[in-house]
């Protein structure tokens, strides 16, 4: 799947995407990192449900892949692209990040699961800012 | 269905929110709102698709589907409440109401649809903030 | 907003429908029930979160909710309608349902998020079976 | 973000599966083939509405996106497995990913993102059904 991967990346090349006043690059790794973090924190949740006193940690990381769905979605989505919403989802979604990795890391040592999420929530909130700095 | 609707609601007065420092009634009229903007965006994106030049539209009302959807889906999950959180997704949910109501008002008279989309985007956005006046 | 519940409904009417082979009543029903049924799935597994061995009616109550709303928004994008996919996407989500009321059944005299869930689920069940013997 | 797709799914091996009585391999490809299969067919439907005459293109893959997310949060959620469901979502999956590709298949030489969708249902079609062989 590795190439499948790469397509998916190859693909966003072919999209529509011209008229928008943002940086392609910075929105790819946007996409891939929200994407990543959707993965680990639904996996994440899904281990956790299985583990005694991970009640917050498990809606978190539900809220977190919800909430990175949504704003990788809207990235896909070119003719509805508006700058006021898309900062405001960025921040949206840093916000969750922030929490979330904080939340994970305070299991990190007992639950691998839980590191790896926190490493995903790190990356998207670091892309998602350069992504920012780009459209405001 | 009306019963079941009734249930739902009843049934969120039986979940753990008591925690919260949140009011109760100001939290299920938002959940309601945000679930009647949900299904009214994915109803007129769908039948924007059947139409001519409704790129923008279809593509914002997928858009506000997602996000209310993730809005609405956090409501529910109490034990990962985090009133940051909350206030940056409610800032962002109403962003995206008043940018997919001002869409949709523009094909208003030509579309039932988009009325009607328009309509639950607005009340989403007055619940939204009758909400975020309390978690302030 | 048991006026925009109204509206939601009435607004479907407005749709471009027409041309599928299908009772439009049958289907709006099951529109209602799969959202009451997703709201309901989506609390329980919310309520779940917070108490102590509920691993499995968690997940279950959570994949029950995914599948809903998946089999929802399918309805409501009439462009997209296959007969063969619909059928499929029903029959899967009433196995679900199913197994989702029979988990939820088990813990009814104690949660009563429980009991609401399992009700949600077997009406959502019912008004499937209405719906496939329409499409059949 | 190579890297962390490669921690995505090292992460899946520190996840509570192994009472589950299925084959881990064949999950993990058809898992990362589910979540290509969805960023290609969200992004496919998000081109689709900025071109003419792709209705039915677009909704198809609206629904593909939502069906294959359903599908592989399914699989993230060990307490929830249970095999008849796994099955019927599965063949749901795999008949939406065969029309998928069919219509899109159609379109393949005007538009690339068409092209690149279709091999992706094809990949994801190919994965579940070698997981079905697993599970029957």
């Amino acid at each position: 799947m590795r190439e499948t991967d790469v397509d998916t990346m190859e693909m966003m090349k072919s999209m529509p995407m011209g008229s928008m006043p943002m940086d392609m690059m910075a929105m790819q790794d946007c996409i891939q990192s929200l994407n990543a973090c959707s993965m680990a924190a639904t996996m994440c949740a899904g281990a956790d449900m299985t583990e005694m006193d991970m009640a917050k940690c498990t809606a978190m990381c539900s809220n977190m892949a919800d909430m990175a769905d949504a704003t990788m979605r809207m990235m896909m989505r070119p003719a509805g692209m508006d700058m006021e919403v898309m900062k405001a989802m960025l921040m949206a979604c840093m916000t969750m990040g922030k929490a979330c990795a904080a939340e994970c890391r305070m299991h990190a040592d007992m639950a691998e699961h839980c590191r790896y999420c926190a490493m995903a929530c790190d990356d998207m909130v670091m892309k998602c800012e350069a992504m920012m700095a780009q459209v405001a």
